[in-house]
């Protein structure tokens, strides 16, 4: 036992002594610790700062004005609050109880980023880390539902695929629910695609996909499914750091940052997808109908679903579209509004009438009252109004955010293959 | 495309502005940056900083004593340099011309530990997150061996199974070899165990065992075999955050450090061990015979190694014991040398004795100069010579850390199932 404890200690100095003195102290201080009211109190210990705040989605947004190429913009950014030092030099602050939700935050101290370094659970979304927790009260609720709880699991793999459209060996991620391995039954699908900025390991990190279908499978909310999470990247074979590209900092070209180019691809996104298609038809146990097949995805995934959906009009017999970038594939619809661009296209109407001629059991959309993204959308609806296309509709809170695909994805994922 | 533009622009608003200013300013500044005779420049916007330094495994190591429980002891840490700041608020540093490897590090700012911003390249060992970078010179080298190539990948998967004599449902990481989905040939497995605060990511994280696999097959020095990296912790089902214990912190108990504490077990790791080789081979396409199974772990794996080997003395041919934490099961040495420990323990020797008497084709052990580890491990040595049971073994520089697991890997993989 005494050995035991040795090899331990030294194996903590091997590994974690990286700045020494501050390790030792900070890893005393528990944070984010949630009170049983459900407030959370978050902890730093930083003697010599001089102001240490925390920030934090669990807070009121908060206006900024910034430049952005010449024009004043007021855009709403993470809210953030004060923490208050004791004589230990332990700063904290205690929330208002919280409802149950997967939160992100950080500190800032002296004005600069600073993660939580007692709190190893972290987040990736584009080139910002972030900590996260989860609030969990009850089963069912949105914080059970992003948690690991003590249901059956299902595996997540990392496979990498042939897309001779793309001209690329390219990775996806798929999620096979608990029970595919032991058994022999074939199962339906959900394409799940990420947004801009994004990648292959979005939707099962930031997105708790695995644990949203391990939840809502085990609790008999959604069919058992297979889940495929693609990379929506027409030009890259897969996440930054995953592929021979190298480590590069991925971008969206905001605030001066400068993104890798990787050029053109062969072809786009939507042409490709029969490849990822086939692929898990060939290689699963997989129902081959097209209402064994959903697709759906957020933001730019949102507007690669509109448009895949309209290419390949009896491939998917459930279609979804979260918070959607969408576009007619047209370039610049020249200051028009979406409306008036849908109005005057006649390919899209005729494509869109193909794709309800095909009859998908559910075509639906989902948005944030706030989303900047709002507009184009109320035109989708208004069009497919006029139209008489059926579709569902449902309007959160909030922008243009995770916290609504998370949403999202439990309400398309409950409607499907029933 | 300025409609793509504006779409882009306002996700990056969504996601990224989390400490604002900050985020604006820091993302202009690239960091690491190798130059073209190979040192790297690290660079940290920080205007308010009073000092900076880069902490990290490209520097010396320094010397700091310490006191644990009442005894001053010395030991060696990362080493760190000073960055010095331009008139815009931007610290730098030039490293050395640096040798091909993955490299560790972070910044340390007015004496607190600062992640680099700029990279998000990341890895968590325990509880600590530092970012990574790799210097690659020329096919082949160890750089080479860690990062990702154009050459054909193989999958990796997240995989739930059942361990009755464990009672929990656990998790583990199975690489299977680029073809193996597209061919019907049968493949040996090397089952590959992490260390102490380790769990079933650590191997293909922070050991780049994917990439060193998916390298060596293509370039002919690894016969193509599936990896399988199972969970060491016997009392616990997954990685942290993976299963149902939630989100807890992991810790060594180390420096007032309250690590979560989840019982005993209901069988060691070693009884434990033939769930994991049943699962495998009755769900994947592997070859069963003992010169098809190879075992090797670090630290903690590599006395887990030591004993399931000896254990089950005829289930595994090829055996390598990485900077192996060694123990005969019998609780305390009672301060007795390993060597001691050996030679009055006849229930060890006849199990050693029949470990060799199955005839492994290797059994391979590795070190470092200063491991800790070190003199159990010349114990062993001595042992085995004395008994004339062969074996092979390698001593490399520096001590108990990632860097000399990853070679370990590179040599044993090489030699296995030839």
């Amino acid at each position: 036992m005494k050995k035991i404890l040795i090899v331990l200690c030294c194996l903590a100095m091997a590994n974690g002594l990286f700045a020494q003195q501050a390790l030792f102290n900070s890893s005393s201080v528990v944070s984010p610790e949630t009170n049983p009211d459900g407030s959370v109190t978050f902890r730093l210990y930083y003697p010599k700062a001089v102001t240490v705040q925390v920030s934090g989605d669990f807070l009121p947004q908060k206006k900024v004005h910034v430049n952005f190429g010449g024009r004043s913009m007021a855009i709403d950014v993470t809210g953030s609050a004060d923490m208050k030092e004791d004589t230990a030099g332990v700063w904290s602050y205690t929330s208002d109880p919280l409802d149950p939700e997967l939160y992100s935050y950080g500190f800032i101290v002296n004005g600069m980023k600073y993660p939580d370094p007692s709190n190893i659970y972290r987040n990736r979304d584009v080139s910002t880390w972030t900590n996260i927790f989860i609030i969990a009260k009850s089963e069912g609720d949105k914080g059970y539902l992003y948690s690991v709880n003590k249901v059956p699991h299902g595996n997540l793999e990392k496979v990498w695929y042939a897309s001779p459209s793309l001209k690329l060996e390219r990775r996806m991620t798929i999620y096979t629910p608990a029970g595919y391995e032991e058994g022999k039954g074939k199962y339906p699908v959900l394409y799940l695609l990420h947004g801009a900025g994004g990648d292959e390991n979005a939707w099962s990190e930031l997105g708790r996909a695995a644990q949203i279908m391990d939840n809502m499978i085990a609790n008999g909310k959604a069919k058992p499914m297979i889940v495929v999470m693609p990379n929506g990247n027409a030009n890259t074979s897969a996440a930054p750091g995953e592929w021979s590209a190298g480590m590069y900092q991925p971008s969206l070209g905001f605030g001066g940052g400068k993104g890798p180019d990787f050029g053109k691809p062969a072809a786009s996104m939507e042409q490709s997808f029969p490849d990822i298609v086939k692929y898990v038809e060939s290689h699963y146990r997989v129902l081959k109908g097209q209402y064994d097949r959903a697709m759906c995805g957020l933001s730019m995934g949102g507007g690669q679903t509109f448009s895949t959906t309209m290419l390949y009009p009896s491939m998917f017999g459930y279609i979804g579209l979260f918070s959607p970038g969408l576009s007619l594939g047209k370039g610049s619809s020249g200051g028009k509004s979406f409306l008036d661009a849908m109005n005057s296209d006649s390919e899209f109407q005729t494509d869109i009438a193909a794709l309800f001629a095909a009859k998908p059991r559910l075509y639906w959309i989902g948005i944030g009252k706030t989303d900047f993204l709002y507009s184009p959308v109320a035109d989708l609806r208004t069009y497919l109004d006029a139209h008489g296309y059926p579709y569902e509709y449902m309007e959160t809170d909030g922008g243009h955010i995770w916290r609504n695909w998370r949403i999202y994805l439990t309400v398309f994922a409950g409607k499907l293959f029933k």
